[in-house]
């Protein structure tokens, strides 16, 4: 599909709500028409536009579930995470958190806890998107578990200087990832080889999770972390499927991703 | 504060934790120098790359408490909001709630609701910044009360073709500000003009609500609601206050603001 395609679609999708309402403008903003169709020379202007708007989307979580990147985004969603702009959300996020973990008071008895899941949140699996279309692949299980069984997936580096900045706080760190519990020795052999230490649980789907959707599972195991005494003050992930849902920490971070959804 | 002074501010707050992990950078991605000085001729370009970043920090809850827009981002922000991005960005909101409301199904009951919020969500103070900064300026209360005792906050479209879309779904409509009681007749009369009619209820902050978080209050008001036996299906707000906390609606739906930031 074409960029021409993009508009129009985007057009259709939207003009039947949008005439049924010009009658109804009593108030009405002096602003540019939005769907107009653009010059040869702004074309790539309004792709970038489009694709900041899909992007901010996905980050507040307005989307609907979807399983590819827009097709149109294909060089955007690369540019932007080969580029600076990847680079400098992770920093600002691993930042915010660190203002947030340093000014929280810890009680004398080691029960506050720091949530991180692993995924693109402490490892990047930007090397396997680089060779599967940044998003734009459906997802292949197959694939990349052979990539994550490679245990190679490098640090997301600043999400590792605040790891490494709770855990001297005080916290106590909790990995919870949505990857199988077979993959446990994978999974621990290659968050150690990327400089992350010191964890208290790696928890992983079990049998049992098999199935369950991410923001179930996830909601459960910080149930239980509740019951067991833990306060949860912070937790870190890429998707809203990480944060939401039960016993939701004091302060949730989300790290950008543009590439996948989970639900 | 010149740009400057922005990335020389930004590499000081950041270069103690990041000197301190070079050594243990086992993986490190092959990727640009993101703290570099920039050239003359792409420092605009810096600028709004670190926006750009800002505003996701927005979007997504990471940014810790905040009572003006950076002084670099001015440009940016009114660019973003007289230009196509904040229309792009309401458009898709819109569009992704009406996919949502229409998917669901609704009890014979008629106690299925969906929330709103009012400012930046239904009405537009957009005159109003566009008078103040755009955010550059500290939230003045009586200024600002000024505007809305005037009632003219013109409608945002693609809110009240969704608003009119959830109606006749057969949502009962619940409208929750943090505005006054005392603004009451002002407020419905301002949002009746800009075309919004056949609410259920409109909610304000009463006496004993004054001084209490957003996030709070609407917590409060939602539980009640939920109490008396309505399903709160959707929620529509442009600040995460308006949608976290308790009595959560199904689907959040976070309209865009880098104007403004309410706890």
């Amino acid at each position: 599909m074409g960029p021409l395609m993009f508009f129009l679609l985007y057009f259709l999708l939207l003009s039947p709500s949008l005439s049924s309402q010009e009658s109804v403008n009593v108030h009405q903003l002096p602003r540019p028409l939005i769907l107009e169709y653009p010059d040869e020379g702004t074309e790539q202007e309004e792709i970038n536009l489009q694709c900041t708007s899909w992007r901010f989307g996905v980050e507040a979580n307005n989307l609907n579930p979807w399983k590819t990147i827009p097709q149109e985004c294909g060089d955007y969603v690369k540019n932007y995470m080969m580029g600076k702009g990847y680079q400098l959300d992770l920093e600002r996020v691993s930042y915010e958190s660190s203002v947030f973990a340093k000014s929280v008071h810890l009680g004398d008895d080691s029960n506050d806890v720091w949530v991180f899941d692993v995924d693109e949140t402490l490892l990047s699996n930007l090397p396997y998107y680089v060779q599967h279309g940044y998003g734009l692949e459906v997802f292949d299980s197959v694939e990349f578990d052979k990539w994550v069984d490679k245990g190679m997936a490098p640090a997301i580096e600043p999400s590792l200087r605040l790891y490494e900045e709770v855990l001297s706080l005080g916290f106590k760190i909790f990995l919870l990832t949505g990857r199988s519990e077979k993959r446990r020795d994978v999974t621990a052999q290659n968050l150690m080889n990327a400089g992350f230490k010191n964890w208290d649980k790696l928890i992983l789907r079990d049998t049992e999770d098999h199935g369950k959707l991410a923001m179930i599972f996830k909601s459960e195991k910080r149930i239980e972390m509740v019951k067991e005494g833990f306060r949860i003050l912070g937790n870190s992930g890429d998707q809203w499927s990480d944060l939401l849902g039960s016993a939701m920490s004091t302060r949730s971070f989300k790290l950008p991703n543009p590439m996948y959804y989970i639900p």
